[in-house]
């Protein structure tokens, strides 16, 4: 048995995150048993859709809600093999898998986790950072990848708003679609980040959504419109999206971060005729729905982050306990791209 | 100069259409000129979308709105050539345009009209009546299989639920699917409808959507849920529809005659989020833009036309002067199939 600390959902939060409804809880665990192997963690994700599973009840169709006073399991992780019952795994091996928020996990080889985005795999650490695997190489460059080239469909000469884009999807959405050619709009909230994006990235325009009412913001950044949106926001941002999209345009809809807390149901945009009128396309997806795009999605993006053309910051947090404390952060949008926790 | 009369908006309608928000002018039409032809319209058709062009603005990308006090342009419309200045066109020739709403037209050939639907063409009136190149074979044709085949992209094994299921594109769209070997599900406003697509369509599951909570209704309709949706309602039946959605479902968004007579704008699904949750892709289009398919359109649909596979029956208003108390009459839903005024 190896003495492990955990973090457990005491309580649904209700709004904000508040300390109280999570605790960081002492365990032991297990040996591994045949087919098993136990891994030390050593990094774990933060992402804004862990609100959903944060609820009596997750949306229906979507990962399960998180269970009370139990281990979290769906949240992506990488750490060190410490000992291995199952093939093709050997001790000192980083491996990725779905079972975080914990420093020591059992994880059972092959048995699929996060929709087979957090089946236990081995990493090359030597490729990139253990923590690049949460992120950029992992769920996130998944999301932006598949959600920009697959869902919406991304077409020469495309114009692109993405927002939210100084997150971990975000930002990869940004510098994909710019490494490709296509004028890139971004919206963020802060102006550090609005600075990073225009300064460090270089996009075409971008825009602090604070700065005034968002369809003119949108107007005065794509004056001729847009072509796809990538939508991490929902809400007014959609609504704006809806008035901008150029006929025949295309929404990827990755998620709804305004609407992730809210008490009760959130009424949906009230221009959704104008995806008739103009011929759009509003398609939702989960990154985790696209796995078997993975090594595409590598092969596109390991060579631009080795050759310094993709920026990849992270906000990094120090210890376990402290990783409630950055989710509510990064839901406030008090984070600058992909959020981890050092264990 | 040929005397005629035509209808024109006088004022624009506030919720549901008034007798005195129109007007019948007796107007001289101008003799056919080079590259014209004077048609004598027999045949023209009401549609619940004409409702989005009887407002001061109609919603961006779509048909202009109806200028007040003219003579009303893109309604699609059949008759006799009086006089041709246009090759290609003789006297006697029955032909389509979208210089409707009045007894006589002057046509340039050639030019388009209603994205192309509504472009001047020769209609073959022996392989099916006049008025069915405003309906089956023309407009309602072509959105219903473009809508079901192209914008939702009916796959093997889909189950489909059509609202307004005994409206002009509605009954095609259930046939169509039927015919093709799906589970069609249909929900209509009456009686005497629901009557009709279960007895006479012998469509799977049918519903009236006064007869309880939609959802309920719906999930009793279609236990297992619904692959295809194809939306002529918008409101609570598309909110409806993400519910019972299965993961990759789509939704062909044809229309929202809930929401034409609307003063404000209506707010959007509340459950949107479900389009992240199950990967859905809902798919706003509109019929015209699929002219390009109206040869294969024709290829499937007239021949089950010929053959008595494919009922289509019709509302006729008898005389011009009925023509707006039959689009309010077709908006409060008590016409049934294609409603077109015999002029």
């Amino acid at each position: 048995m190896t003495a492990s600390r955990e973090v457990h959902v005491v309580a649904y939060p209700r709004g904000e995150l508040r300390g109280d409804d999570f605790a960081v809880v002492e365990v032991e665990v297990p040996e591994a048993r045949d087919g098993e192997v136990l891994v030390r963690n050593e990094w774990t994700s933060i992402d804004a859709a862990l609100r959903l599973r944060l609820r009596e009840r997750a949306p229906a169709g979507y990962f399960a809600a998180f269970p009370l006073h139990a281990a979290l399991d769906g949240i992506a992780t990488t750490g060190v093999v410490v000992e291995s019952r199952a093939d093709g795994f050997a001790p000192g091996d980083w491996v990725a898998h779905a079972a975080g928020w914990r420093e020591y996990a059992v994880v059972e080889a092959g048995r699929e986790a996060l929709g087979g985005v957090g089946t236990l795999r081995r990493i090359d650490v030597e490729a990139a950072s253990p923590q690049a695997y949460l992120g950029v190489l992992g769920g996130s460059g998944l999301t932006a990848y598949a959600g920009l080239v697959h869902v919406a469909g991304l077409r020469e000469g495309d114009v692109v708003w993405v927002s939210a884009a100084a997150g971990s999807v975000g930002l990869i959405v940004a510098q994909l679609a710019k490494l490709r050619g296509h004028r890139v709009v971004a919206s963020a909230g802060s102006p550090d980040k609005i600075a990073y994006l225009r300064d460090e990235l270089g996009l075409d325009a971008v825009f602090d959504y604070h700065g005034g009412p968002l369809p003119e913001l949108l107007a005065e950044a794509a004056p001729e419109g847009i072509d796809v949106y990538f939508d991490n926001v929902g809400g007014d941002h959609l609504a704006a999206a809806l008035a901008a999209l150029r006929p025949w345009g295309r929404v990827a809809m990755c998620g709804a971060i305004s609407e992730y807390g809210a008490d009760a149901p959130v009424p949906g945009p009230d221009n959704l005729f104008l995806a008739v009128a103009k011929n759009l396309t509003l398609r939702g997806f989960r990154g985790s729905s696209y796995v078997d795009r993975r090594d595409e999605m590598e092969s596109v993006l390991a060579p631009w982050l080795r050759d310094g053309k993709l920026a990849y910051p992270e906000t990094v947090v120090a210890g376990l306990e402290h990783a409630p404390d950055a989710l509510a952060r990064l839901l406030r949008g008090d984070t600058f791209g992909k959020t981890v926790v050092r264990i």
